[in-house]
């Protein structure tokens, strides 16, 4: 009952999942595909032109480009060739072109004109097309700027989850920093375990306490500390135990961004593969550089001695 | 005076409100409406131009388009014919149509430059409408991209709510799942009772104790209970007990969409027409799809097994 | 003691202010002016641009669309009008205004192209400001949408602040409602008393507790009440006794505007002269409409009745 | 213990740090350098155009438009003058120069016309560089007016950090005000104390208790008090004291810019050699000018008396 609250307190129900797939991806996505009858019910074009990749992105963005200009260029040979100042026809591809270069002239509305329609019809459609163009760039740039300017993979995590001593027993413990130059502030850690309930067979999921919750600003680095004490739902676990309960750690982190004061959230998970018992991290020291500046190698975070 | 109290927290008073009308849209917009002396009072042109239908949006766009250029056009006749260079004067349509066509290369910045204005008034005339243009377009397709760019109709709600067995007697159940994309986190619910008090024939509003009101991410479904316990204003009630006092759940969610880090609101309603007894929802059970994701059906939300 | 603390939790302090100077204007805005030695101290360029009035702010587009084509044509009579292709010299004032038109032109990107440079001084110059007239353009658009997209006076407050019966006593009044068509929820208020403390000449500020402080909607309308019970520091109050401690209140209100998810602040100030002693708010019926829907007719805000 | 947790809540750690370096420069920004073995790990495009100064960034953009137009000049020498409708070949520089100024002129979108491309390829990368450069430039032009529209500086510290009496015993004591026309609200402070533990040699973070952490808004000024009584780390500190543990205060502010509704994050550190012993500072007195209006100088704010 205790359990059934904190796995719907998660968001992820008890249901009977099958016990070996990840649920969050190590990129923090969720591994997850919603469904519906109809394509447009999970369709989001806005969502999807500013997650794809860069290089999509791109594709997408000349193939549009080519796809307009091509459509237009058809309306003007339809209109016919004699409607165009300047154009003196030769074969059907150069004249075609031709169009082709002048539409691309107006959408982006460099208009040089050597080119330029006469009567009403060419004229109609180029004010048409004009139009167009400047909605289809602001939209394209709109989206571009969105993409440049959203904050990235912020966080730095280690690579592994340690189970190292603490106090007069043992905590597990991983560490995250920011490798950017903007600065977090205002860091708030969360880590749920899912795991196999045995009983039942079913994967429940439920928040463990930490040491530190929070943070005023993530400078330097930070260790999240879960202590196994008797209150730890992994209270004196074997290795053998966290792999046959097929546990997950999900982390979910959130912070604000203080170069635009935006809040980010993350999120990371560790696997069993993931998990190092009887090992401590390395301290990372920090130090101060020629310069008068406080240094620190961010990819000491990984680094851990293994313990007697 | 406690449901006074409730009735100030939720914004509507309990003053003599017609019985039989409904206060929320199922879509979740208010079904108020509210009116000044003047128009202008009630007016916000961005607010207007933000929420209209796409068509409409569109319709307003190409509209100001053709009477920003007629005007320009008529100007640019009254100023002379032969104020514009390479415009050679037919029928008094087709200059018209060529200065139209022209203040149209001219307003989108297109400037091909076969007709060009010669003189101090046409070039003035013009330079005017070059910056207005830029004005014009950079407000048309702001407006378009934040249209673009804003998230929406982010919830899908189970068509029904139920009564459901709960505990050791019954609870009110709906569900609700995110149908796009985009991660929603950190969710939170509040339902409100609105129901007339039969000592006073008036309406009265009032939240519902839930079983839970928050969760940490909303990436599968989430089932909201409302306990028909005797703390539950609803206690013992009847199906003819809910018909006559014309109930009215209004449901109003908040979530977090991480693609932006964007706090987003919706609302949704249930009236008694939506409500069945003795009724279960069907589990809905993640599979994992050949690509070892968790795939989920979001139209088997609004299923339900009729029970005894 | 209690009172300084509550002074500096306003942000006003105690010091000597003359007591008959109003702190917070009718329009929200703070009586004060900062001024330090130097101009730059105080400039805010984005602040200033965002929140002049309309007419100015076109003003000042005005003016700089004219200084800087003004300074171009002036550059480009220097290099001499014999670089400019067409250009057919006549007199100096009308070459001027050629260039003039060739400089606006060129700052719009129109570039008709009918006068063109020739040369690499005069193409430089032109290379020069059709790259500060996109980047001009774009400051000036962008700053144009920001003040038509930014929520103005969305609160309506009641015109008087009554004195009205409350349970066994008397309670201060105000409504507020937003005559606009987008929704406020969450809506938060705070009301601050400013008044002369007669043992010592000295004007502080202290927050006045309120019956309710936050609502989930603003939808209808809202009366905020302040009971005037022994816990008031106005309790017994005679309307000599408000005059003579020259009496403001001070309104701070927050809620978030769902159109875009916007947090919204906005402030409002009673003063003695908006006083009402023994009055009651006339409700506010709202009606269903031909249509179904429930309409408010705001004006009724600021009507009330007298008392006996 | 307690210290360590204190410690752990700002976000450094209690490593071996030298003594003698400061952790937060007086502007604000952390005197920390966070480096990876690849450069493009700790790069963030974005937040380097933000953040770098205006003549820098003014470089990077005049350097990006030269080098770009020089990329295409070559291109199209590479195609041949001959495919330039009206380019009169000279020599090979003004060829050279005739290009670069078609190439800006294209991609600015001025397109004159007086030079256009003839032929398919010449057709084809000017279709090409058209697009690229509205791209370009939406993309410049969002981070100038990104960064025009950020808030900066928004606050004013007093240059001292004062040791005043205060109630029975003394009180660290230093001022703040926003010299700019803007309004900040909910302003929330929180001072760390950073020192060398004698015992370890080790620095250490502290948060030290407040007067009062929270105003609700900024109009005038603002005295942050730390009473020195035996709750404080720094109870019956010497001048000599401060010195030998290097104390350094870290001032961490927020408050919301009420212009736009936007969280602003602040910092501040005062070292040893701002601490003034027996002072108190001077009462700023707002005036009413000659317009009703309260003025305050803000330069009155680094003002104190020295005591007995």
């Amino acid at each position: 009952m205790e359990t059934e609250k904190s796995t719907d307190e998660i968001g992820f129900g008890t249901k009977n999942y099958t016990s070996n797939t990840r649920y969050l991806n190590p990129d923090g996505s969720f591994n997850i595909q919603r469904k519906g009858k109809h394509f447009w019910e999970n369709f989001d074009g806005y969502h999807l032109l500013i997650t794809m990749p860069t290089g999509k992105f791109l594709s997408v963005v000349i193939f549009g480009y080519v796809v307009i200009n091509t459509l237009f260029a058809m309306m003007y040979m339809a209109i016919g060739v004699e409607h165009f100042g300047n154009l003196k026809p030769t074969t059907w591809f150069n004249d075609f072109m031709q169009l082709f270069f002048f539409s691309a002239q107006t959408f982006t509305t460099v208009g040089y004109g050597h080119l330029y329609p006469k009567g009403n019809l060419a004229g109609l459609v180029a004010t048409v097309e004009a139009a167009l163009g400047l909605m289809g760039f602001a939209l394209a740039t709109g989206i571009l700027y969105a993409r440049f300017s959203r904050p990235q993979s912020l966080f730095l995590f280690s690579r592994n989850i340690l189970i190292s001593p603490y106090k007069e027993g043992n905590a597990l413990m991983f560490r995250l920093t920011n490798p950017k130059k903007n600065e977090l502030i205002e860091a708030e850690v969360q880590v749920v375990l899912s795991m196999v309930d045995e009983s039942t067979g079913r994967r429940f999921f439920r928040p463990l306490d930490l040491e530190l919750k929070k943070i005023n600003f993530l400078a330097l680095t930070w260790t999240v500390v879960h202590p196994l004490n008797d209150e730890s739902p992994l209270h004196l676990f074997s290795m053998e135990d966290y792999q046959r309960v097929d546990a997950e750690f999900l982390i979910f982190i959130k912070a604000i961004d203080d170069t635009y004061e935006q809040m980010v959230h993350s999120r990371h998970s560790y696997t069993f593969a993931d998990l190092v018992p009887n090992a401590k991290f390395k301290p990372m020291v920090p130090r101060a550089n020629g310069k008068g500046k406080i240094m620190l190698n961010i990819h000491e975070i990984h680094e851990y001695d293994p313990i007697g």
